[in-house]
């Protein structure tokens, strides 16, 4: 930190993403990437792109932007394209929390909304998970302020039905619910159908998980046209031209590709399935997750002991320290085989501990 | 905008960046695009990874950081890659800027500084340009601020020497100098080289305009460690992955392909030279640009005339309304061959007139 900096971000602390470790090769299940290539149109029409890197990027990102209205079954000027998802969150930060409108989530979800509330400088109030880890609906309904939601919530993968979150949508048209909807693609119920009766909602998704797009940094916020608008004020006045051209045309590939995709989304959740059902065998037990991941504690071993066993044998998996889940791991689900070298690894953890 | 919008974000307008039309095929010379494509190397290494998409990328961006500080004999820690230049200036101003440093930059420069300064609901200062458009080095060292000085400065071409900018930067060690160095390339001093002794200097480079990579969104601040560290606080406050996957390849084979990018940028200043002098035959006064951009005014014609009757033609210039340049256009340098079109329509619009 330099003497220059000024006052109101000497305090920030940053987010923490996931060890991207280069020493060696590790089964990478921690940080919820996807095992499978982008779809091959993904690739091609990328690739087609980097001869053409000595022009701007379409700002108005038209095509794509029109491909994802259709698929949505929204109108247009409902979609607004970010570079990933955090700049569509960071955007919904900016614009909706203020000391009026302090922001509102989960004591335990994902890290980085009490980073936006702390960089946009605006207050927040952390609503306690019940005892299952599940979201207090009705202390949701009951907060003050713009609620961000994570549905399915991370690291847990529980998710709200539609019908709860239209409760909590529906319980106070003056503020703004933010849906961030990075996993909802392995099974859970995205609310993009209750926007048009609610112009206070705002759903964010992501190309990073279900598309198979991390590296190529994709997101959208889609929303009514006027909050749509308030967030293109914002992309106007930070970075006009925030998604690259090869990103957009890999967005284009994805999206035309709706058969790869679902196939995907399939294998994931019997991958999952799998998982779960050897792991539960193995003696842990598991929230019910709908996401690409598991949450997964064991009676017999903490979940920092486990992580870093995992690692010595070449399994890289999450762990948080945050107290209420430092039993627990999150585990991203990979490949068949990934799942079958993870399971294997753990029943020799589990061996040696006899 | 919704009913929603936070109050400090209602009154600001947006950056408007150059046309990008569709409706027919133009020859482009109104947002300073290079017209060669980016290396070779730069585009093969960029395909390479889209089948690599499904992993994040490295958020240190390690790799290519480490190139562009050989290249630029930095230290270690010196240099931090973002999405655009653009982003790089955000975080400047919000690191460096607030009600006790106000932004501080010329009257006619890049228009973004203003949008900027208001986004982060910082004061500004603009330091009015002298009467031959080169930037009062004077005034600069009396204002109190943080400085930002487009150097060339931009859309006049303008540039101080780096002897002029060391003045500048020393006269007050205890407000941060912004260089934004986006068209040094094409002969211009770069301020670089002056980091070692002033702690206070930041210098922020893109890929965008000599590189041929406006497509890809690459650009990077230079400084001591100590700025640096503060604008990765902010980078990994607001969006830690910000560089994609194909665009750090793509800047990996740019920078390992320095005869390609010297040649381009030699080619881009005989064709400014060339045109100039035609320009300059055909009675145009000129600003003296270092930059890949012609600034030019004819008594004849008036700036925003001449503009559309360019356009009617098929040639795209930029026009700005602002009151002391309206009687210019800002013409981009590309190829040769698009050079003699922009000579041959000219002739032939000052023919019209007579």
């Amino acid at each position: 930190m330099s003497t220059f900096l000024t006052e109101k971000y000497g305090g920030l602390r940053p987010y923490t993403p996931g060890e991207q470790p280069r020493e060696r090769k590790y089964v990478k299940l921690n940080t919820n990437e996807s095992p499978f290539p982008p779809a091959p149109k993904a690739q091609e029409l990328a690739r087609d792109q980097a001869e053409n890197l000595m022009l701007y990027p379409d700002p108005e990102c038209r095509e794509l932007t029109r491909l994802i209205e259709e698929r949505e079954r929204v109108r247009e000027g409902q979609v607004l394209l970010t570079n990933g998802s955090d700049e569509a969150l960071n955007f919904a930060f900016m614009a909706y929390c203020d000391v009026t409108a302090p922001a509102v989530f989960a004591n335990i979800t994902y890290g980085f909304y009490k980073v936006f509330a702390d960089l946009n400088g605006v207050p927040y109030e952390e609503i306690p998970l019940r005892e299952d880890f599940s979201l207090d609906v009705d202390a949701f309904c009951k907060a003050k302020g713009t609620l961000f939601i994570a549905n399915p919530n991370a690291p847990t993968g529980i998710a709200l039905t539609r019908a709860e979150m239209e409760k909590i949508i529906s319980s106070d048209p003056a503020r703004v619910v933010v849906v961030d909807e990075a996993y909802v693609d392995f099974g859970g119920e995205s609310c993009i159908p209750l926007l048009d009766q609610y112009p206070n909602l705002l759903v964010v998704q992501t190309f990073s998980k279900s598309r198979s797009m991390a590296g190529a940094r994709l997101g959208f916020a889609v929303g009514g046209e006027a909050l749509i608008d308030d967030l293109k004020r914002l992309k106007y006045s930070t970075n006009p031209y925030n998604v690259n051209r090869m990103t957009l045309a890999a967005g284009i590939g994805s999206i035309i590709s709706e058969e790869y995709f679902a196939n995907n989304c399939k294998k994931i959740v019997e991958n999952r399935e799998w998982a779960a059902a050897e792991l539960s065998k193995l003696g842990f037990s598991m929230t019910n997750s709908t996401a690409n991941f598991l949450f997964a504690r064991h009676d017999k071993i903490g979940g920092a002991e486990l992580y870093e066993k995992l690692k010595g044998r070449g399994v890289l998996v999450r762990h948080f320290t945050q107290k209420e889940i430092e039993d627990y791991n999150r585990i991203t689900v990979g490949s068949m085989e990934e799942m079958q070298t993870l399971i294997k690894e753990i029943k020799n953890i589990l061996e040696e501990l006899k």
